[in-house]
């Protein structure tokens, strides 16, 4: 009986995972330098919520949850984004008692039961920032600005943003009104989910795909923004001008979440096929109020990992190569074999990557390995050496090869 | 409504989330020294994979398992351990194919419905590596030499090795038939785990807590071992004297999965109460064939990431402090502020950990902040020094102060 993954599940093996390593480690790099710190919560969370922090109406909660009942009877869910987990660890843990604003960032696996496809897995991964306790544009701006450092750090070619502001629930109100009676009159030409959001939520009627050409004349959300809306918004595009980074305004920008107020913005880029976004995120300044904390406002963004590695390999952008072995030792007869394991555990513990074979292969197979791991260096030790004490190391690269002494090789290697 | 994490959970953050970072750099370093390559599969897996991989009989099966029903009706589990995972990942993408032994490691999350305590949560957090393909005894002692320099990379006291051999299939069945001759006359006496353990794993018996003092005559399974058993342990033993790693037999070391050969160890300290154990592992030969792969031999181990975490706390040893952030920008103005985030994006760019204000605070407020954050530079952006294009750079270490052009901040800083 042979086992197979879950459908939607991965398994990222050696020759694929140093991409991964490359991706997280840019993230953290860029993390340090603009002062995120790393929260880790856990991967599931009680149901409820995603229900209160995601949305009971969205596609997530109504239909892509893994939930399941735990021996203590109660309703647990995978977590199918992120920002749900770090709201609740941010009011539960009282960050908010902190004097400074909470930067915070996460990577890690998020479960949605999807139909699989490229860039598209049922565990995925995300990385995301959130910040909480400031509604400075300053921070809009800056979280923009991450997202697409991240992207151009990482090589990524032809990133746009798309830039809007979804508003305060004011000027959300008045919106909806407006749109209404622009979408009310075509009710009944438009796809069957347009007509069941239409009255749910018709910001998000102007996302899909099918209908999109009807909505060409669709009234503006940026007409309906108020005075604070206005100004916070325009403080935001002068800081990104300021800070040289382009985007687009459009005003069509929703995004699939109900939580968004104010900045709502999304990273795109050619080389994923129907699928274009990268991430993206918003302001959610109701939120941490509405999963039970003070009223405090936030901002954040995630980007899909798995959408970024596919980029990186339509785009032939290479990766941090896996890293060259230093030493791989060869022993020939068996007190050699014992003297290698030691000198092999002295090379590691200095700090070299050191390898000798397991399979008791003839010397040529085994020099065969060494190039296979691109070893910088090879020792041989034969039992002629083993007696006099010495080792015969050679360059890899030039092939020069020399005999020194047992006890001087990590010295030798440094 | 408060949300709160699931029991058995928790959130890692900053200020401790370092300690992790700490905790998982270390193995990852060392791991690139003795040549194992990362492995990542999948968070959930088909719950038959671990009623094989793991073991019908075992309690992490019988009771423990994380298992849901999934939205297309598969019994799916979070995975209890990583080596199930990691063998049927082996087996699928068929890399016994590849001529070199393979060597893997994996961080990460696994899941155990258990009472939680100090050290064990129902989310808890692996360090592991498994070997494919060799039977050479110079695998087990760098496996066993790993997990053991890992410990003393990290700064842990007191580590020690219990090492055993629990023979091969017919070395054990022998075992078997000697052990149950010693324990069935005492049948009576023992616990009620003990006594519903004994026909069908009897070994597992010997690990009892309540019935430790019973058990000292019992047989040692070193004495059943055969030929091929006795002298790979034999010179497992021999090199790991030779690489200057100290152990301590225990016949009684039986490791509670079931499908270990072989070679057996544990890694043990003090300070963490009652379960002083921090990991283990073992040989396990016929894993691989019994998932549906072909006859590959197979010798891993995992410890355990919160016992360590509670290991460094208890014995009161430092990790990596929170790095200090490079400079923090004052602005006094509006047109100040605005080339802050300018000049803060510049530094960031240029690979600086760079901060700022986003609350509006005075002056004064920002310099405390400023401290909070350990900054090794402030800079102080007024209207005159905007107007002279200039800057107030300020060492918090020497208190030295002195003007450099603005243009030139990210080279004064290099």
């Amino acid at each position: 009986m042979a086992f197979q993954k879950p459908t939607g599940t991965q398994d990222i093996l050696p020759g694929a995972v140093e991409k991964w390593q490359f991706i997280e480690g840019k993230a953290r790099d860029l993390c340090r330098r603009f002062n995120y710190k790393e929260i880790r919560t856990p991967i599931f969370e009680q149901t409820s919520l995603f229900e209160r922090g995601v949305g009971e109406t969205t596609d997530i909660v109504e239909k892509e949850m893994y939930t399941f009942i735990d021996k203590g009877d109660r309703s647990m869910t995978l977590r199918p984004e992120g920002t749900a987990g770090v709201v609740r660890s941010y009011v539960e843990n009282k960050l908010y008692g902190e004097p400074d604003v909470t930067k915070l960032y996460y990577i890690g696996p998020m479960f949605r039961y999807e139909r699989p496809q490229a860039g598209r897995q049922r565990q995925f991964h995300q990385f995301g920032v959130e910040v909480f306790g400031a509604f400075d544009p300053a921070i809009d701006a800056e979280t923009v600005a991450l997202g697409y450092e991240y992207c151009r750090g990482l090589g990524l070619q032809d990133v746009k943003v798309e830039l809007n502001s979804v508003g305060n629930p004011a000027s959300r109100a008045a919106y909806r009104d407006k749109l209404l009676g622009f979408l009310m009159p075509m009710k009944d030409e438009l796809c069957k989910d347009c007509q069941s959001r239409i009255e749910r939520n018709p910001m998000r009627v102007l996302d899909c795909k099918v209908d999109q050409d009807k909505f060409t004349d669709a009234p503006s959300i940026l007409d309906s923004l108020d005075e604070e809306c206005t100004t916070h918004f325009a403080k935001v595009q002068e800081l990104l001008t300021a800070m040289g980074i382009e985007y687009i305004i459009n005003p069509r920008l929703v995004r699939g979440l109900d939580y968004y107020t104010h900045t709502a913005f999304e990273y795109k880029a050619q080389g994923i096929g129907a699928i274009d976004t990268i991430g993206g995120g918003g302001r959610y300044n109701g939120l941490v109020a509405d999963v039970g904390g003070p009223d405090q406002p936030g901002i954040g963004f995630a980007v899909g990992l798995e959408r970024i590695a596919l980029i990186l390999e339509k785009q032939g952008i290479s990766t941090t190569a896996e890293k060259p072995l230093d030493i791989y030792l060869v022993a020939l007869g068996e007190a050699a074999d014992k003297e290698i394991t030691t000198q092999l555990f002295k090379l590691r513990q200095a700090g070299f990557s050191a390898e000798r074979d397991y399979l008791g292969r003839k010397m040529k197979a085994q020099m065969k390995s060494a190039d296979r791991m691109k070893a910088r260096y090879t020792a041989i030790l034969g039992d002629d050496e083993l007696e006099r004490g010495e080792i015969a190391l050679k360059s890899m690269e030039t092939g020069e090869q020399r005999t020194v002494k047992l006890a001087e090789l990590v010295n030798e290697l440094k």
